[in-house]
């Protein structure tokens, strides 16, 4: 997917929303729970048609099928398919934080991009340029690379300082911004950290943020489109668990449509307000 | 498996030597390489008949299997069930990389530990405790974690110093020692800087380390054990391509076998040489 087209969509639905599809079984209906692997997909379905209107992006997050095994890698697939072959202007971002050298990086991009069909993967940056650089080899599709997080212990690394005061991850983004650009990177920047939303747009200006913790982890929407949002929008606002697992009864798919809705509504309101 | 075990039967059989399973179809024989996934169990199931008396434990690379999809997500699974089948005092060790927040890490705890059963998980220390803190609740499982990798651009952010002048893989070793214990945690330090070993030992004395680098990517094995050997061995040295593929003809399990079995008599000498 190329950065204009996303933009474009953003602008047309007044919507910035990305849906994380981390379907956990001990929320979803028993009934569906117990269908196991073909449950997962049927929820995934499900969950994908009540609330496409309301989005522009889905992420699913691998962990969350390969604890099934390949089964379970299976129903990533076939979710991926159903996204593709349905709701082909969404954007599909495999949650995946790989990370490894280069032979090894290019077999996981061949996954990833050629394999399940996404249009981008969420990266770990710890190794450095040879473990993203093959991410960055394919037209249209995304490095998104990890800078600030949205978990507590962000802390233990990602805000240590160099020896010129420089944190982990503004260096991150520094040393990174070139290897792509805005049209083929992001950056994964947590909500929960939103006053550090001026830092980062300090050193990418211009790159989309994917931005998880809105919602269950604590982040302030309006924050995050004070400090981080610029005139294309900028932003991919993740929500997960408070969307697809709204209920977790057998109306899910009302609750998350409906969550979805309310979230595209405050989203609509802050692009007139901050896209500028 | 425990630390008590795995120490003996280095002893006993006089080799610290990993064999990574990454197979590349692309250095198969011909004929092998056709037959797709089944080719590559085929291909895995041969390399470790012929090199389990050499090594004491074996790395599949995941990457090496998702970039054949769900299919070769199952060629995993089922090269660790012949390992713990027909080798069951082979550590195997999950070649993942993974890094992520709590909930998530628990998913891939679950799906390597539990599902696939190996012995440990690589992980990436990027996102902190949260991210390394769920593969530490399973008894006789280990976590090793990403300290100073192998390939070129480890100088982007690993070998970056801290105000205090400690560069992030030595912040990565301190912080993290204490998660766990050298009874559950091991850290990836790369061969291609035996240099560093020392600096390693300094803040791990007893941790085991995983060693990759040595062979293809140029790093000296004994320079590894002068510098990071210590009376329980303390190290796991890591080949893949130089013994898996080192014939790309249909001699391919014989060649392994006979590069194996040289390192494998190094490591012997290395052994009496520095395990004190």
């Amino acid at each position: 997917m190329k950065r204009t087209q996303l933009v474009e969509k953003i602008f047309e639905k007044g919507t910035f929303l990305c849906v994380g599809l981390d379907p956990d079984s001990a929320k979803m209906p028993p009934a569906l729970a117990e269908k196991g692997c073909e449950g997962l997909l049927e929820f995934n379905k499900n969950i994908i048609d009540a609330t496409a209107q309301y989005c522009v992006a889905y992420k699913p997050n691998l962990a969350f099928y390969e604890a099934f095994g390949s089964k379970g890698y299976e129903v990533f697939e076939e979710t991926c398919a159903y996204i593709r072959n349905n709701y082909p202007e969404h954007m599909i971002i495999a949650d995946a934080k790989r990370g490894d050298i280069g032979n090894t990086a290019r077999m996981y991009a061949k996954a990833l991009y050629e394999g399940a069909g996404v249009d981008a993967v969420t990266l770990a940056p710890y190794m450095g340029e040879d473990s993203v650089k093959p991410f960055l080899s394919y037209e249209d599709k995304w490095a998104i690379v990890l800078a600030l997080t949205s978990n507590a212990s962000a802390t233990d690394f990602e805000m240590v300082s160099d020896s010129k005061g420089v944190p982990l991850f503004e260096r991150v983004i520094r040393r990174s911004r070139h290897w792509g650009s805005p049209v083929n990177m992001m950056y994964v920047v947590g909500a929960t950290k939103a006053e550090y939303f001026d830092a980062v747009r300090a050193v990418a200006p211009r790159h989309f943020l994917l931005v998880p913790g809105v919602g269950a982890q604590g982040g302030s929407l309006e924050d995050v489109c004070r400090h981080g949002m610029i005139d294309e929008c900028g932003l991919l606002v993740n929500s997960s668990r408070g969307i697809i697992h709204a209920s977790q009864g057998d109306d899910y798919a009302e609750a998350a449509a409906e969550a979805a809705r309310v979230m595209a509504e405050q989203m609509t309101v802050l692009l007139a307000e901050y896209a500028k």
